[in-house]
C-alpha cells in the first residue's frame, strides 16, 4: 500500500478530477466456446477506445491467490492495506443493510437457530427460514429494550440479522456466542478485556430477552451472535489524498465502506446511466468520484455469462456520460473477479485501465479484456497502488525530494 | 511471502490435490545458433499442451538479481521468505549428505586444510584432496570420542566434510574457526553468548583430537569449521497450508529441506519415471506432492546444453504418469536457473506454469519456455507466492472478509 504519510506530504491543491469506476466482480474466466471472458465477449466500443488510448494492467486486491470479500476489496481500491485495516464482520454486516453506525456502536452478526428443550442447538440456521420470516422475527427483536444501551435489530437474509448496541464506552472485545456446531448450547457473551465487561453483560441481558421473545416460535427459537465489531476509525481518505470525494453507489454495503473512509455518499438509484448522470450533476462539488456498479457481480454469482456480459455492455453504452465530463483521470476496474463459471468471488486478478489524456503512457492494448490487460503497461500490481497512480496522472502529487 | 496467519485462517479442508514439480535449475539462457534456451529447444509436447491450457509466468526465488542456493530456493517454493527463514550452512550441509539431524544437534561445515610446523595455514583446502581421501579422513575423524557429546563426521566432496555435535542444550552461536586466509592459525571456537560456552569448549576439545588424528597426514593435517547451525525450527508446512504433503526426491539435500518444513519423505530412486510412479503409488495418502528432478541442474552445471535439454525431454515423456492422476493443480517450475552457458546457478527468473483445468484463467502462451513465460498471465512474481496461487486454484482457500 502507499505510504500515507508520504501521500499527505506530496498531495497538491488542484481542481483536476478523478473518476474511479468500479464494476463489481468484473474479472472473469474464459468460456469454452471461444476462450473469451464476459468482458472480452462484451461489445464495448467505448471501453476499448479508452483502453487503447490509456494504459492497462491486472490488479490484485488482497494478494495473489486470495479471494476478497467486498469490504476488504474496496478498502484496497481506496488505497488501504486490507490486512492491516481490517473491518470487523459485525460492522460490514451493519453497513450491508444500510445501518448508520455511530463511533461507539457495537455491531454483531446474528443467526436465528433452533434449540431443544435443554437449550442445546439442533440447527445452527433454524432450517434456513425464508427471508420473510427473518424480517418478521427481526422486527420482534428490534422491540427489545434493555437498561444501559439502545439496541437495534435489522434483518439481513433468511436466518441472518444484525444486532447493534448503542451506548458510550462500549467495547467489541467479545468472542462469538455461536459454538459453531450442533449439540452444544449457545455460549454466553464474555469479556476478553475488563473494558468489555459491561458490554458483555448488556449482550447477555439482550440474549435472555431475545430467547424469551422467540420462545413460542419454531424452528427459530434462539439466536447466536458473531463478529462483534466497532467502527475501526480508519484514517480518512480526504485527509490522506487531499481530495473531496463522493461515493455514487446503489447498494448499502458500498456506501457504508465509502462512509467508513470519510467519503460523502450521494443517494442514487439504478440504472447505471442514472448513476453516471449523478456524477455529472455533482461534477462541480467534488474532485473524486467513486462510482459503483453492482450487477456485474450479481450476474456472475448467478452463473449467467450472457447477463454479466450485458451489464458490461450497459456500462459501455452509458460511458459517454462520464467521458463528456472530460475527467482528468478515469480508472475503470473491479473490486475482484466473479467468473460466472465459478458463481462466486475469485482470486483472479482484475482487469484495470487508467485513462488520462494528458499524462498517460499508453501500451499496446487495443481493447479492454483480461488477456490484453495481462500484457498491459501497468503490469500485475496491488490494487492499493491505484490511488497514487490516479493522483499522479491527475498531476496532484508533488515531486519527492529535490 | 504469504502471510502465514492469513493462510492458517483461510485454508479449507479439502481432498483436492496439488503437485509441485520442480525441475532443478530449469531456467536457461538463449544459445547463439537459434536464440533458444534448453527448455525452448527441448521437444516437450506435454508441457507445451498444459502451458497452453494453463497460465504461465516467471518466478523470482529470492529477489531480482539474487542467485539462490538450493536450500533457500526450495524454501521459497514452499512459501517461506528465504531471507527471513535462514537455514544455517551447517544444517544445509548435513541435510545434503542425508544426515538425520535432531533438534538440539549443532552442525558445521568442515574443511581439511594444511598447516605448517607453527600451526599456520598454508593451504585452506589441503591441495583440494580427491574425494576418496576425504572419505577416508572423515572416517578417521568420525571415530573421535569426546566427553559430554556424541560427534559425527560425514564426508561431503573433496576437502569438505560435515561435523555434527549431539547433546542436549547445545548452542550454535559460535563464529567460524576458518580465518579465511592463509598465513594465520585456525581460530579457536569461541562463544558469542554465555549459553554457547559449553558448546565452544566441546568443539575445541574435538578440534584438538582431530589435529592429533591428522598429525601424520599430508597435505590434510588440520581442519577449520564454518557455519555452525541448528535446526531452525521453521513453522510447519502442513499446519500453515492445511495440507498433507509428501516429498519425492532422489537427492538428500532436497529431502532434508522438505523434512525441515514438516513434509513426509518418500524414498525413491532414479529414473524420473520412477519418481512420477511413486507419486501415483501414494496418490491416496497425500494431497500435496513435491516432486524434485535433479539432473536439469546437474547437466546445466556441466555446461552441457543438449544433455540438459534431454533431461527436460525425459520429464516430458514421463509427464503422462502425473497427468493421468488428474491432479486438481499441477505446478511445473524450477528452484532457480542454471544456464548451461554459465555452468552455475543464476539469478534469472524461472519459467513457471500452473495447470488447473477447473479454475485457471489461461494466457496466450502456446508453449513452455522463458520467452512465452515472460509475457504470461502470472507476470513476474516472487516464488513465495506460488503456494497461495496453487491453493487458490485447488479451491482450498476461503474468502477473506465479507
Amino acid at each position: 500500500m502507499p505510504d500515507f504519510d508520504l501521500m499527505r506530504k506530496l498531495v497538491l491543491p488542484s481542481n483536476r478530477r478523478i473518476i474511479l469506476l468500479v464494476l463489481d466482480g468484473l474479472g472473469g474466466l474464459p468460456r469454452q466456446s471461444d476462450g473469451k471472458t464476459e468482458l472480452e465477449a462484451a461489445h464495448t466500443p467505448n471501453l476499448d477506445r479508452i483502453a487503447q488510448a490509456g494504459i492497462t494492467g491486472l490488479s490484485n486486491p488482497i494478494g495473489r491467490g486470495i479471494t476478497p470479500g467486498s469490504g476488504p476489496a474496496h478498502l484496497a481500491l481506496f488505497g488501504y492495506d486490507p490486512i492491516r485495516y481490517e473491518v470487523g464482520r459485525g460492522v460490514l454486516s451493519a453497513l450491508g443493510v444500510g445501518f448508520d453506525l455511530e463511533p461507539d456502536d457495537v455491531a454483531a452478526r446474528g443467526n436465528f437457530c433452533t434449540v431443544d428443550e435443554r437449550g442445546v442447538i439442533t440447527d445452527r440456521r433454524a432450517g434456513r427460514i425464508p427471508s420473510e420470516i427473518g424480517v418478521e422475527l427481526s422486527k420482534l427483536l428490534d422491540k427489545i429494550e434493555i437498561e444501559g444501551a439502545e439496541t437495534f435489530v435489522r434483518p439481513v437474509k433468511e436466518y441472518r440479522f444484525v444486532l447493534v448496541l448503542r451506548s458510550l464506552g462500549l467495547s467489541d472485545r467479545i468472542p462469538d456466542t455461536d459454538p459453531q456446531q450442533v449439540g452444544l448450547r449457545p455460549l454466553p457473551a464474555v469479556a476478553e478485556v475488563p473494558e468489555a465487561q459491561r458490554t458483555a453483560d448488556l449482550v447477555n441481558t439482550w440474549i435472555a430477552k431475545a430467547k424469551a421473545a422467540l420462545a413460542d416460535w419454531r424452528p427459530a427459537n434462539m439466536v447466536t451472535l458473531r463478529g462483534f465489531a466497532q467502527d475501526p476509525a480508519l484514517p480518512k481518505f480526504p485527509e490522506i489524498f487531499g481530495l473531496k470525494p463522493a461515493a455514487v453507489a446503489v447498494y448499502p454495503m458500498y456506501r457504508g465502506v465509502a462512509r467508513l473512509v470519510g467519503m460523502d455518499v450521494i443517494p442514487v438509484e439504478h440504472p447505471i446511466s442514472n448513476e453516471f448522470q449523478t456524477v455529472a450533476d455533482n461534477w462541480d462539488v467534488y474532485d473524486f468520484f467513486f462510482v459503483h456498479v453492482k450487477y456485474t457481480d450479481s450476474r456472475g454469482e448467478d452463473g449467467d455469462f450472457e447477463a454479466k456480459q450485458a451489464v458490461i455492455e450497459e456500462v459501455d453504452q452509458a460511458l459517454p456520460i462520464l467521458l463528456d465530463l472530460e475527467p482528468d483521470v478515469l480508472v475503470v476496474t473491479g473490486d475482484h473477479s466473479t467468473p460466472s463459471q465459478l458463481k462466486s468471488h475469485s482470486w483472479h486478478p482484475v482487469p484495470t485501465l487508467v485513462w488520462a489524456p494528458e499524462t498517460v503512457r499508453s501500451d499496446a492494448a487495443t481493447a479492454f479484456g483480461e488477456t490484453e490487460c495481462s500484457r498491459g503497461g501497468l503490469g500485475i500490481f496491488p490494487a492499493t497502488e491505484l490511488m497514487p497512480i490516479a493522483l499522479a496522472h491527475a498531476q496532484r502529487l508533488a515531486k519527492y525530494g529535490a
